[in-house]
């Protein structure tokens, strides 16, 4: 078990609705600060969510819920606000989702419920995934507390399996273009005490190859119903890699990213982002996700359990949650 | 035919001797400003060396090569000359084979020859490899001109092939930590007026997997006598990754940089750099290089010609240059 006193990330930390206006910690200015940005619109929460001051998909979907909850109180025209909203980003199912669930109650105890459950659920992911855990495993951008509204996708799967003793180091991609990992990932880590070390994107194979990864953990921005998955742009190169050196792959994800409504991978969008991203100075090109095919996915936990191919099946008996 | 006017990148604009200095671009503040770097002892080509001022394996070479000369004319002990500059990076075997050459004459004269030597093996392995390369190739790090102290060796083999037609336009590496793709060859590229996009590493898997790479060609920093190569360190995955989309892997590399006395990739010293240069507030680790086993490269060309596995007798018939 582990002893160190823990820095927990507090859900309402993270982000949460006050009267006129949601509050969020301001993604894009950590580690370096904690800065809390205020959005007084569903308008200014898009914008929140287009420029990544809050990401990750179960956070964005928390983040829809709130703008559209603040929009219900100070009395936007609620088809705009869903439509700013939805538009915000293209990748993600829980915006969607979130929206739908808010369409019949548009009320803040209504959009704090969906945060609340979002957090339980990773908590409950966390108890099937931890046991998937090895002694050494790689996980890539941030699916941590930040990403889900509090405790962790694939970070709450670690933290269970740290607690359980079954974790040595995480190594962590440092997810370029926009360094999720090195920013954000390694500084929950820090926090919660969980030995780490950052690694270039492109070093994860050669790891492998070393024999010093035991497990590839990530989080998902949607799972098609065939269990096809979208996540950040890397994903899909670790896949690869992990299958190369017969490691396996888990994704860790809430019910609420599985899109039953689109078969596969090929449904999905890839949001492609600003060129600058990656330099401003010659051309480029930068997909912000790639779709992993769920054949080099080695299980789908979700906080109904742990899913196993054929995934059209077993994901299908884990409908999004009511 | 390209017809675009070409900026070239003359071989002693890349580095040169002058009397009683070592004159070089200084390759970190590229492309943002054009440096030069003026080293006045072996000591300081060393440190040029070190910090990354000069890098790429022949310009290693030609670098070390300079720096003994300086130390020759300039009255320095040249075993404490040869110790600086063999100390100053372990994984090149070029820079060991340069001051192998010096030795037994630590003129001006020879260390210019060595150069323009390396500059025409440039410019004959362009001549094999190109038409190895198709329409869509992708390259990491930087194998350019900067690299080779001339004309380049990967990008040779593009710019070469762009000259006949093979080339539409080619996928750019970022190349973490360092950037030297997004910095060093999309320079390179422009000045060459060859279209190109840089892509974040971890991106180039899902454009294999959409089809939009039709080889992989990278230099080498040294090749072990049974082909197993050490390249800049995301070289293996991309090996992995091209591998498991049926992509060819073309290492193009001067026979300076193979090492008959090195059995395999095992024996190849993988230097590990400051982890400062991923991120300077949480653990990282660092490596600069990886080794790309010998199966995953479908050819190796050097100035003698393109060559197949196996390795073991085809590279053998094309010794170091005396």
């Amino acid at each position: 078990m582990a002893t160190e006193t823990v820095r927990e990330l507090e859900p309402e930390r993270i982000i949460r609705l006050e009267p006129g206006r949601v509050v969020l910690l301001d993604q894009r200015r950590l580690p370096e600060q904690e800065v809390e940005l205020v959005c007084r619109s569903a308008a200014e929460v898009a914008g929140a969510i287009r420029t990544l001051a809050v990401r990750g998909a179960p956070a964005l979907g928390i983040a829809a819920a709130y703008g559209y909850a603040l929009a219900a109180e100070i009395g936007e025209d609620l088809d705009e606000a869903r439509a700013v909203l939805l538009g915000s980003r293209p990748t993600a199912v829980n915006i969607a989702w979130a929206l739908e669930e808010m369409r019949a109650d548009p009320s803040a105890e209504r959009a704090r419920r969906i945060h609340s459950d979002e957090v339980e659920r990773c908590r409950r992911m966390a108890e099937h995934a931890a046991s998937l855990i090895g002694r050494r495993p790689l996980t890539h951008c941030n699916a941590g507390g930040l990403a889900t509204g509090g405790y962790g996708s694939a970070v709450g799967a670690l933290r269970a399996a740290w607690e359980r003793g079954l974790v040595e180091s995480v190594l962590v991609d440092e997810t370029r273009p926009l360094l999720q990992g090195s920013r954000l990932t390694a500084w929950e880590l820090e926090g919660l005490g969980i030995p780490h070390a950052v690694i270039a994107d492109s070093a994860a194979a050669s790891m492998m190859a070393a024999g010093e990864v035991d497990c590839v953990v990530t989080g998902a921005d949607r799972i098609a119903a065939n269990g096809d998955t979208a996540n950040k742009i890397g994903t899909y190169s670790l896949a690869v890699a992990a299958a190369h050196h017969g490691i396996p792959l888990y994704v860790v994800a809430p019910t609420s990213t599985i899109d039953l409504a689109t078969a596969n991978g090929a449904g999905i969008p890839i949001e492609e982002r600003d060129p600058a991203e990656i330099t401003s100075r010659f051309a480029a090109r930068n997909p912000a996700f790639d779709v992993t095919p769920a054949a080099l996915i080695a299980a789908i936990a979700t906080e109904r359990g742990i899913h196993r191919a054929p995934y059209a099946e077993s994901l299908a008996a884990a409908p999004a949650p009511a």
